[in-house]
């Protein structure tokens, strides 16, 4: 393949991203380079920018490039109620629901012996420690319902629970517009152990 | 929302590309992130690398960081067959097959007149001068089979005949692997329209 230098390395760039194959990337590099100078250089100008400017937030591990972050400075959210997550990303869709009103705390992995992660690589003391200064009240965990997302939920219950904290754990089920049989054993399991009195 | 201002927009840049819609527009900003620094400014270094310095070919109007271009300056091939295409991106696949070892000729587009592309707009005034200068024995028409692309063909056919150069088609059929039972109307057409003796 003859194919010009700074195009292939481009596509190279591209290919890094998640989900991007050859395919897709070469579509992108072609795309950019159909696009104007002055767009083509806001894209990466953008990439560095989030690079350089976005931090992790010193209360809740957030990424922010303002510390506080934007949620935990945010005086119309309540200080009672933390919602644990494990990503940063886990936050979009829970504040999408617009049915949460309180702060977050992102734990920045899930605790997992096979790779190497312990409750003291995540951000879990620094997490009992804000509770401790703040009228926390109840911790909800938002982690997900796999062999990890149930170690770190175990474990982390197990730490609050002495200290008086309500500690509860989002809901797993049936999704909304799900059909029963096309839904697997273990969801449906879930869903059956979780029923609720109507 | 809350969501950080640098991040939102770079979220935003990738939507821009095509394919990309808010999901994989928000797993690859999150994903750059929590690359290492030098690798996103590499990325970020590519986007405008390749930007400022592919330009077209002089001779081919391929996209190309040289003048001219890879293939052009290719001595190992031949000058005798000129493939037409109407995208740099088109050469690709071509190439890959490995069965074609002449030139190339970027067109830039095809003509449609709905869309106000005549075919001044694209690149087949220098395409006959070439032709005039190099010894050009045939040009193969490789474009997409839409009405564009029939137009296209069909003005180059009757402008290249009178020089006396042999001007060919790439044959529209049935894929390789493909099923006469699930094949649409119009590509069975082409098939039995091109059938070949044997």
């Amino acid at each position: 393949m003859n194919l010009t230098r700074p195009l292939a390395k481009l596509i190279e760039e591209f290919q890094k991203l998640p989900g991007i194959g050859p395919k897709s990337a070469q579509r992108m590099a072609f795309h950019l380079l159909k696009m104007p100078y002055d767009d083509v250089k806001a894209f990466s100008q953008a990439v560095i920018d989030a690079k350089e400017n976005i931090k992790y937030c010193n209360i809740c591990f957030n990424l922010s490039s303002i510390a506080p972050c934007e949620i935990c400075s945010d005086k119309s959210k309540t200080d009672n109620i933390i919602c644990v997550v494990s990503e940063s990303k886990d936050i979009i869709p829970i504040e999408k629901t617009k049915e949460f009103n309180g702060k977050y705390h992102v734990l920045q992995g899930l605790i997992s012996p096979l790779d190497g992660i312990g409750p003291e690589e995540l951000k879990i003391r620094e997490m009992v420690e804000r509770i401790g200064k703040e009228n926390t009240q109840e911790v909800i965990l938002a982690l997900n319902p796999s062999v990890e997302g149930e170690a770190t939920s175990l474990y982390i219950s197990k730490l609050l629970k002495p200290i008086g904290v309500k500690v509860s754990r989002i809901a797993f089920g049936l999704p909304v517009g799900g059909d029963l049989e096309y839904a697997d054993e273990m969801t449906l399991a879930k869903a059956i152990e979780g029923r609720r009195e109507i």
